[in-house]
């Protein structure tokens, strides 16, 4: 059922088909976060025309609200929120770690307290493993434990829980339809990602994530991990370097054999006003754009670009309407679905390295310069 | 350049086809408000995949956020909002006495304060007049004071204003793209009415509005002005319904031969989680709706309805997801526009008067029903 098929290599990075229930996903991909089962302001038919294939949904989210029995009751996530293409859950565990307002952890699982309530409550591998099968993603998650990235001690000892978490997930796993990923763990340091690496794909599972990066380590550190872990990882399964991230990011993790990624940054900057374009991130709330009548990027077809001003898009902005919300995500989101396309094309010519660096320069210049127009 | 053509007739009730330099308008029709340039939180390319065909926009609004000057200089509203069908302007003046901090009112105009940062500003008709066209909808209002209505004296006042202030304006006006309609005023005393309907109607604008109903008046009142109104309005002339209104609103106002009608309810009961129902108003957020696998109307064609249930529906409104608003309103300004068409068919079928009884019906207990719902 979930077959992944190389269609084009070159060095480590490659091309690939992973065939899933709800559809083929052509790699590498960028998957929209759709944390609370939607994408935040936009409709489904608005994430199918900017053309996403794979959408992200948080199992801690749901898990409360409204409730994995509920979703389950009502068809399971891909009817819930009318998105009949390939979906994938987290296991929770991020979740749990960063949000849950106290949260102890032993070797069986976590216990937390809401972050909507307060009121209490208990993931174990076997629990996330039934928590997602309620919501009925086509790939899931084991549960894993994410750690101080710097701190080898509990970065080993994490490790070692979340390997043990991997194997009773799969025991616990009955669906068919769902394919489970195992995590790769073992913050930055390299002997700890090396063992990891060989464990999880040790168990054979469809695909491989590797988790707890971009947590707040530097690049290269990013970069030294994948190295390490991309040589013990199978050829032919696809990899999701999960919450991972800004466009460098994906440049430098295809460049490093990943195929899938999913991450927050294009909605979040949306909500924040910040829109990707040519010239670096522009913050569209600034004076300068009142009466801009170019698009975001002239090269960029998406619905807002083909569309509206930037002048418009100020005025939305500055008259608190939530249209530019809608509007800025649909853009943020096209940007990084194309430029996956963009990679794809050249990976399938044989171009991607050699283009990469020009493509590296234009976005890490663009963020750079980000950073100047939100201080300014 | 702007002729009104009646189609259909049955009583007072008419159908007809107004001819705008943005394209035909079938009436009697629904305008959804877009205060500030946008119907709030859809696209333009929803607003118009629900089947409007007109929508309005506030003077006042745009005046103050971006400035008529900026909007003229990106080319008008139509192009400024991506909204190339036809649109209407008020003329500021409702929203000078309704939503500016302080305001004197003298024989020449009204100098008033920004709500929003309490800057001084002055209109008088041509000032009014300048500003709507440099935004330049189609169908644009004369100046007009709203009264207490019940108020005999005051309500005499403003209209006298109202008809002097209406014949600045027709002076005042310069393009020629533009229909500008007179307004008849004079709160709920019959004498007054009858009197501004005359004299304005002598005017001979291509349109002719009725303001000051539906701000705080019986329903009785309403209709008792429109009874008094109708019989002295030229045939030829659209007639518009300022702000008005509630779905059995429009099916009284087609029966006293109107046939233009624009109100913010739609988009506002969405913002409040409250979707048009066969069972009534729903207040969608109800914990009864959490496993509701229906849509909000299972006879609605609109993208809301044909797609998501109300247990999503709910979900989304639980969980503070914005696309909430958009969903709903999509569903509400759908319903009305549906009614108006149902409305047409029922006048060129010649059974308007005997089938408005079941929707006046149908219509008012859904209003009735959705007071209990609210209260519970």
């Amino acid at each position: 059922m979930f077959k992944f098929t190389i269609t084009a290599k070159e060095a480590r990075a490659r091309t690939g088909v992973f065939t899933t229930p709800h559809g083929d996903l052509i790699t590498p991909v960028f998957a929209p976060v759709g944390t609370q089962a939607t994408v935040k302001t936009l409709t489904p038919a608005q994430v199918k025309e900017l053309g996403a294939t794979l959408v992200l949904s948080n199992t801690y989210h749901l898990y409360l609200r409204p409730g994995d029995d509920v979703v389950a009751g009502l068809g399971g996530l891909h009817r819930f929120m009318r998105w009949p293409y390939p979906m994938l859950t987290d296991s929770g565990g991020f979740q749990v770690f960063s949000l849950a307002q106290t949260r102890q952890i032993d070797d069986e699982g976590v216990t937390f307290k809401s972050h909507i309530d307060g009121s209490s409550h208990r993931f174990t591998p076997q629990r996330s493993i039934r928590i997602q099968e309620n919501l009925g993603a086509d790939i899931i998650m084991a549960f894993d434990e994410c750690s101080d990235p710097n701190d080898h001690q509990y970065s080993k000892l994490a490790m070692e829980r979340t390997h043990r978490w991997a194997e009773i997930c799969l025991k616990a796993k009955r669906r068919g339809d769902q394919a489970l990923f195992g995590i790769v763990q073992g913050g930055v340091q390299a002997d700890l990602r090396a063992i990891s690496a060989t464990f999880i794909a040790s168990l054979d599972t469809p695909g491989i994530a590797i988790g707890g990066l971009s947590v707040g380590e530097t690049k290269q550190e990013m970069h030294d991990m994948l190295d390490v872990v991309q040589p013990l990882l199978p050829e032919n399964k696809p990899r999701y370097l999960m919450g991972v991230g800004t466009p460098e990011d994906l440049i430098n993790g295809v460049l490093r054999g990943i195929d899938i990624f999913d991450c927050v940054l294009p909605t979040r900057l949306a909500r924040h006003h910040s829109a990707f374009a040519p010239e670096g991130r522009l913050n569209l709330m600034n004076a300068t754009f009142a009466r801009d009548e170019r698009p975001v990027d002239e090269t960029c077809d998406c619905y807002t670009c083909k569309t509206f001003t930037r002048a418009y898009l100020r005025h939305l902005i500055v008259a608190k309407e939530l249209l530019a919300g809608t509007l800025i995500s649909i853009h943020n989101l096209r940007a990084l679905i194309r430029l996956m396309e963009v990679i794809r094309t050249y990976i399938a010519d044989g171009t991607f390295e050699e283009n990469s660096s020009l493509l590296l320069q234009k976005w890490s210049d663009n963020a750079k310069r980000s950073i100047q127009s939100e201080v300014n």
